[in-house]
């Protein structure tokens, strides 16, 4: 066989990956550098002047020709592979489709005009094999997401779920710097909470496995002294927080306890809140929205063009991700009398003083241009104790906002707190709920 | 009264907070920059030659003379307050210790040598009242921590607590920053799972609030059709993407229900996990730890050094934040030789084959000198299934390490993968979890 496996310690086939390269030069041969492939600005400083270079990763593709072998290996760096060619004499039985492979080589110029660069190779190791028959995934077929689902450990291998990944990951990235850049504290406010004040229906609850539920039952010995339950939302913790801040924001899972199979509701999902200190208007709110919008999408084509490609093209394809500026704004009373204005017969009613229902968003989305939209100053009684009373009876709206996207409806809201503590005050005692809000 | 509380559309008060200075010039008069104070770099380009500066914050300390009043007003981005410096008359009854002002006037070099600038404020606004009878933190006192945890909705308004919270933001943007440059994906491994495999005793179950419990225990109808717990660990999950990726790493809530007091012990804690392809050696590991660990002190060092000092002066004065390379290293044989050496007299036995304690990971970081220590190889039989095999019988370790750092014990760990599937499919027939594990 050509293909050596390598003894554990033999130094000539030590692949460094490129995180520990600077770290790792007195152990390996300083001539060979570990690519992280198909992100230039991944490449390690030098990598041209390499005498040698090395990818690890897995087979996407095995086309023995008479005198050559071409593969493509992709790292998961990103959707793009490298395309490698040896001496057929470096083919093996065990280079199959899905295979872990490190191959060493020297990166050229690619005849061809498909790729930049190849990795001319002199050595393959097979480092993983990949059964093709027992493998689930065959080379050159597109499998459907109901048929990817049955192999939750093995689906980040696909193209569809790895881009998901990067993406996700990707844009966890681009939250994070967005309120780092504007001096947000970022805060990890708590999954278990004995707070319950969004309706117990909604709640999961939170005691030890095992423990003796006749037990609890009788003698309420709860783990926690008090009942506990997981996070439907962090933003009380943060509305003290923002007594202390210029800004705090938090990124963390939210649960929902809902039975619901739609798109739109998930038991476990990642959320991500924000409150700003001295804000006086709306205006700042929607800043601060469209800001973080646009600067994630561009994170995103910047930094994933590919995946996102590979999700316009395949996935969504109504959907797509864009540069635009967010510069439509209708208050709620406006957005009521476009819905009554149309043709369109809704299954929700449109009176003033009924919420936004999906078809509702969507439709007024479109009519505004299919762009961004935000809706503001909805219906008081509509809005929870802590927004801000706009005072304009006798129609009687709130300072709060809907940010409105095009396939979607709303992607996020928000609202002024209210700050003058004798409306706070009245408005808790209406709720009933100056007792648990005393505080 | 000089205080002026503005009407809301007064446009001549308007505060634009820094990260909505760029939008909101339009809006706002072009001569006011708002301060995030204290921290130079946070500072708009171009405030030195603004006409005004205004801070929006929270009373420090309010001192009145006869011709000039001195506040110390801090907004939450640093330990630091600034010097306001106005004319007495700008004094008034609600300027009172932790009340929310929003100060205007110009930015100068401070004739005392405490600060380097103050600001020589012209209008004072106070826009959040804080009646000093009520409010729990007193001027000038120190207040102990077990006095402050009685307040939970004021508590980030103190020094210990706004600098913790600013200690845990900056160090989870440096582990995030860290993990991105090496070119780690991020994932949000579940928290909600089905996953019991460390034991169930130290499980937290999950199921709707309200849910009929004798229902639940007679027909089993649970809300995910399996019983469902809080995530001990994503590493199962990071394992599985770790075979699509150069390197995975989750930083999320992570939950243990032991009723347990300890430091040591939290029902629920942020861990950072990660998992890396194509590595060799444990040398791969303790490159990453390491480099982690400092990258995150001196991320802290760098920004947000006042809060550092702070917990190092008050709240721990036995640590200290250090830059420092991790030189030491010992197996763990070793590390039983030393204590087995020791005149020390050990609470938990120090026989080959027991696992270490943290008094004696506490002993042997000291033994070596106070500085942080990576311990090696531990017995095969006290690792779990997947740590991979020393094949060094007869003493029979495994490829584990454990990073232990003075003052605390171990801090991080972690092991090769058993990548020989011979090896690993004998060692869950062995534990009994190859039913579970089949996949």
């Amino acid at each position: 066989s050509k293909v050596q496996i390598p003894p554990k310690n033999d130094l000539s086939s030590t692949i460094f990956t490129i995180f520990t390269f600077k770290y790792f030069t007195p152990l390996c041969p300083p001539d060979i550098v570990r690519l992280s492939w198909s992100k230039s600005i991944m490449w390690p400083p030098g990598w041209r002047s390499a005498l040698r270079h090395c990818i690890a990763g897995w087979v996407r593709s095995v086309r023995p020709q008479k005198e050559n072998l071409f593969l493509h290996v992709n790292d998961g760096s990103s959707l793009q592979s490298l395309q490698v060619v040896a001496s057929s004499e470096l083919n093996h039985r065990l280079l199959t489709f899905g295979s872990a492979v490190e191959i060493s080589g020297s990166l050229v110029t690619s005849p061809s005009r498909k790729q930049d660069v190849e990795l001319q190779a002199d050595q393959i190791d097979v480092v993983g094999e990949c059964n093709p028959v027992d493998f689930p995934f065959k080379i050159k077929e597109k499998h459907g997401l109901e048929y990817i689902r049955q192999f939750p450990h093995l689906r980040c291998k696909t193209n569809v779920f790895s881009s998901l990944l990067r993406i996700r990951s990707e844009a966890t990235t681009a939250i994070q710097q967005y309120f780092k850049e504007k001096g947000f504290i970022q805060v990890h406010t708590p999954v278990l909470t004995s707070n319950d004040c969004e309706g117990a229906g909604e709640l999961f609850q939170v005691e030890p496995a095992g423990q003796d539920k006749n037990q609890d039952e009788e003698g309420h010995q709860h783990f926690f002294s008090v009942p506990a339950y997981l996070t439907v939302s962090g933003q009380l913790h943060l509305e003290v927080m923002a007594g202390a801040f210029p800004g705090v924001y938090t990124f963390g899972p939210t649960f929902r306890a809902e039975n619901s199979q739609s798109r739109r509701h998930l038991a476990e999902f990642y959320m991500v809140e924000a409150e700003i200190s001295f804000t006086q208007s709306l205006e700042d709110l929607m800043k601060v929205m469209e800001d973080l919008f646009r600067s994630t999408t561009e994170h995103l084509l910047s930094q994933c063009p590919e995946d996102v490609a590979l999700y316009h093209k395949h996935v969504s394809p109504g959907y797509r991700v864009r540069h635009q500026k967010i510069s439509q704004m209708i208050t709620y009373t406006e957005a009521i009398n476009i819905l009554n204005s149309s043709s369109k017969k809704f299954a929700f009613k449109t009176d003033w003083g009924s919420d936004l229902q999906t078809e509702h968003e969507k439709y007024l989305v479109k009519h505004c241009g299919d762009v961004p939209l935000f809706v503001t100053d909805y219906p008081y009684a509509l809005k929870p104790f802590y927004t801000r009373d706009n005072q304009d009876q006798p129609l009687h709206t709130a300072a709060a906002v809907d940010l409105l996207v095009p396939g979607v409806g709303e992607m996020c809201g928000g609202s002024l707190r209210e700050e003058r503590l004798d409306l706070l005050k009245t408005r808790l005692a209406q709720a009933g709920l100056d007792e648990t809000y005393r505080w």
